[in-house]
């Protein structure tokens, strides 16, 4: 199936030609991102924090952190809504409402719970470093028994999910066109700056290039 | 009062060193970050929407979207959580255990209320212009009655927050510093590339520096 299926909960109302629902769209955004903010309730307080997902398949798997406190006590799951958003830049247009930035957000819905499988957490957290620096798991320690119970992930599936996209030029009021204001998009990257290795390195290793060249995975889409 | 005060619900339980609950840092996560996650909850499930804010000294602005429909219906206010995250890079240990990242996130919990009055409504919006772009508002057109009424706005007291902030090299256990793996920082930053000039823009029309010299007011703060 290439599309999500929208829900109450997924449609936009605002702004519904920025929606997407479409699979490859969704899951680019969820690659290319970093890292995520979290959403959760207690006590009728809502949190956000960031942290780190992967996703596998149809499977987000997010960092526990906080919300894994909770779920201590909730063995039935957690409602959970993680979103991922990419900045791409500046939308400056002739008018101050006009103003804009243009971005990928891909947000997802559901009741989370938490890995206890150990073989799931274990592929999940592969995932995970796989996500932030692919090559990476091949040269690092590998989790031992200890270090798999001290971290915690959480499962969320992939079903209730919709992207936001806006992409283009700034969409003035006819009348403002002859404004004397200098419009257009600033571009914004997530840019990688000189490594810096750590000061117990022996000199003699040398730095890999998924380092001294990192990049994200990048699958700008088009939108209206 | 230089100190926002910790709550049950702002202390870190987890790495609490990594917690910062100064005024001044706060401030300036909150100024650097370009946008924000904002989450609220409607009907046991929590969303989190990506959104602009500003701050005008203790008190954060933000586009109402989303949150703002269930605002009408809720005079009161509603019990909202607004982060800040700043990713100011990787961090690669020698272990897949002790990876991490570098950042600064701000978050805010609270009652945000629909601004109404007029004119806190039009500071705000002007912050917002403020805080993606300084000396922007002054060239631009400013926002009609009509505009105004389409916009909806967002506001929360700096009252319950708290700054989480990692810095440095990765914290690898004794035994694995003699692996050969290369292990350090790799820095990340949010960088302008070449400004796109709105296709109807006349030639005439210089483009200002405040654009081609974009940079986000930078605060790095030392934490252990």
């Amino acid at each position: 199936m290439s599309q999500f299926t929208p829900t109450e909960r997924t449609t936009l109302h605002r702004m519904p030609k920025r929606a997407a629902y479409d699979r490859a769209v969704v899951h680019a955004i969820l690659d290319e991102g970093l890292y995520c903010h979290v959403g959760f309730t207690v006590d009728d307080q809502p949190y956000v924090i960031p942290t780190i997902h992967a996703r596998l398949d149809d499977r987000l798997y997010v960092h526990g952190s906080s919300a894994s406190r909770m779920l201590r006590n909730l063995k039935q799951g957690v409602q959970m809504c993680v979103t991922v958003t990419i900045l791409d830049g500046l939308v400056l247009a002739r008018s101050a409402f006009h103003h804009s930035m243009n971005y990928r957000s891909a947000l997802v819905l559901g009741m989370a719970h938490e890995v206890i499988d150990p073989q799931e957490k274990y592929d999940a957290l592969k995932a995970v470093v796989d996500h932030v620096a692919p090559q990476r798991w091949d040269e690092v320690r590998w989790p031992n028994e200890q270090e798999l119970k001290a971290t915690s992930v959480l499962r969320l599936p992939l079903e209730e999910v919709s992207a936001k996209i806006r992409t283009g030029p700034p969409l003035d009021d006819e009348e403002d066109y002859q404004l004397s204001c200098w419009a257009g998009e600033l571009p914004l990257r997530l840019t990688p700056q000189m490594p810096v290795a750590d000061s117990r390195l022996a000199p003699t290793i040398a730095i890999p290039s998924y380092v001294s060249a990192y990049q994200r995975p990048h699958h700008p889409k088009e939108s209206s």
